[in-house]
């Protein structure tokens, strides 16, 4: 059976030439780096290295990478983080509806420690508008994040513009950039962002590799306490292996951005147009245009989006209705119903997200086996009847 | 050069099994465990498969291992996560003196919050007095945390006896047993600990590998906020080739362990007895006996531990003088001072922690080639001197 797998955001598999990367320090140079032997010594320039790569990859000094384990730490360290160190300006915190649940949760537990939450509307494609993070910022406010782009509709927000509201005001801005670094341009100095996380498994690193942009003199709490790695700010052994696979990952993305991008929006462009023709009743998700090259997403009327998945898997194809983080929860996405998109429609919801090995044959086949498998769900489907019928009259 | 490696203690190679068992999921099986599709199921499955191996190896229930990065982050997330999901009860922890950095940095953290601690004095040995610990609890006490051996001197603490005490007084209790488990048998039933903290690249697993074991029925707040992983307690796409590397490496340790410890223990008692016989003025950090059969440590008076450190670097020696989570501080340890051994002796440390590689032979290639680098050393040293010159009159 031919195998598709449309599930970029979930996680990339890992390229060739990052797992070559990685394999002596999985092997032979097994050190420390914070031993002071050689052994250490060598893990050590190993990652410092990295550092070096990760950072050109974002345009940023390699001192303002702190590397983490993933998306979900970097985000909770910078949300935490700097909202601990800076609390003598204020607890307010300003966030958009729609960010991942590893911001939303650490909200959450913030709120335990008196911070208080502002959330930003978003519009129908799922984009913030920089005028209500104007009127949002009080006083108080000690830091505004926003996700550079959302994973489930793979809109690009203004980030541009809402860090340069952040820093007229004198606020820190964060940006969860997870799904957006290596398959995009991002600079952080063009930004103008303070922090910024990011993750290997985006771009073809592996599980496990993920870092923080921190702009420096920016004053951050610890999130791991205890040894004097990363400069004292994140303590834990360092995962060298992985450190050195998001390295050579962040070349590959920057050696390759713009003939993958252009690749992967022809790609995602063609799903776009031909998946509605394919299917009646699919309407996109997300921004028509700002959006990730690599993301198309869709609702397909009355029919559930689990139930799609488990249909399109049994056909070798892999893909979700949103994200992985949530997907066994199996509720409609906060994203989408924050969007204006009621219950039910939500429930449809589909998330293409492509890899470099997808081709066009790929869709082909995706277009050729998908439509009976709606037509299939949408008999059986009591919302279709219901629709069906009430056309009728 | 011959090569020797004595510093298990700052990580162990990745034994050949553990990697070939990582590597289809550094390859094709690069699914997110969270994912409904057949890839995502792959992942789960073989995170599932890791969690029950990791569970044998402490005689623990599957459902009752929770993975982490590193023991630091483990320690952090027990340390917190008990404290604030218990603290109704009280905000009064009682710690040992000394504990690792991760435990002693997140105390210093949860400071902030109100909590105060007791820290638990030690012995010369590095031994806490478990009648300490029955007279440090109060009516607000809410958890004791107790090493289950010191990586830096090999010291194991009396822990059954001190986990009674706990729950005699209703008092949760954790140990970090990072530096012993796979290298000793760790019983968690046995020993009636609440949680424990463990790390795979301590017996051949993974960097990035850890788990927190917490027992079934106690309440935790999650410290990676976010997604529904682990049970919703630890946010973060799991690191799947890490995981399977410890569930591997569990295995082995399980399978190995009597065998494995009987020749460490050849070795490490070769390796204290002929030491001092061999460089006079130098001591045995830690207990004789009651310690880890993979480690011995010394002081070597009159000269500085990072000094010999990198001579015998430069002999093909690697080795350290403490925990390499503070090794470039180059600050005497807190843990030799609480053992009562002043700040001189203290800069003098040295940690041999064998690796399963190491051989008799290795030992002898040792003992040749320190002595005259100590002799050259002391010839530098002006205390030493200055004791030669008392010693004269």
């Amino acid at each position: 059976m031919r195998r598709i797998y449309l599930d970029h955001i979930a996680s990339t598999p890992v390229h060739p030439d990052v797992l070559e990367a990685m394999i002596p320090y999985l092997k032979e140079k097994f050190g420390n780096p914070q031993s002071l032997h050689s052994p250490g010594q060598q893990a050590l320039e190993a990652i410092e290295d990295a550092r070096d790569r990760v950072a050109r990859l974002i345009n940023a000094g390699s001192s303002e990478i702190l590397f983490t384990s993933s998306g979900s730490e970097a985000n909770n360290f910078a949300l935490k983080g700097l909202a601990f160190a800076n609390q003598k300006k204020g607890k307010h915190i300003v966030l958009s509806a729609i960010e991942h649940q590893s911001i939303l949760h650490a909200a959450k537990s913030l709120e335990r420690s008196g911070f208080t939450f502002f959330y930003l509307p978003v519009d129908k494609h799922g984009m913030v508008d920089p005028d209500d993070v104007r009127n949002a910022i009080t006083d108080e406010t000690v830091l505004v994040s926003v996700m550079f782009a959302n994973g489930e509709v793979g809109t690009i927000e203004p980030l541009q513009e809402i860090a340069e509201i952040c820093r007229d005001r004198e606020v820190l801005v964060h940006t969860d950039a997870v799904d957006a670094v290596g398959n995009v341009p991002v600079d952080v100095k063009a930004l103008g962002v303070d922090a910024l996380s990011l993750a290997g498994n985006q771009f073809y690193g592996p599980k496990g590799s993920a870092a923080l942009f921190l702009k420096k003199g920016r004053r951050i709490l610890p999130f791991i306490d205890g040894g004097i790695q990363e400069g004292g700010r994140r303590a834990g052994t360092e995962d060298v292996p992985a450190i050195v696979g998001m390295g050579k990952a962040a070349d590959i993305a920057f050696q390759n951005m713009e003939s993958r991008m252009a690749k992967m929006q022809t790609l995602r462009d063609s799903l776009i147009k031909r998946l509605p023709e394919s299917i009646d009743h699919t309407v996109l998700t997300g921004h028509p245009e700002k959006r990730l090259p690599h993301h198309a997403s869709f609702c397909v009327e009355f029919v559930e989006g689990e139930a799609m998945l488990l249909n399109l898997d049994m056909q070798g194809i892999a893909l979700s209705s949103g994200s992985a983080c949530t997907s066994r929860a199996l509720k409609a996405s906060h994203v989408l119903l924050a969007m204006g998109i009621d219950h039910a429609l939500a429930q449809s919801s589909l998330v293409f997200s492509l890899i470099d090995s997808i081709s066009l044959e790929d869709i082909d086949y995706l277009l050729e086996v998908f439509p009976p498998i709606i037509e299939r769900l949408r008999k059986m489907s009591p919302l279709y009847s219901q629709y069906l019928q009430e056309k009728k009259k």
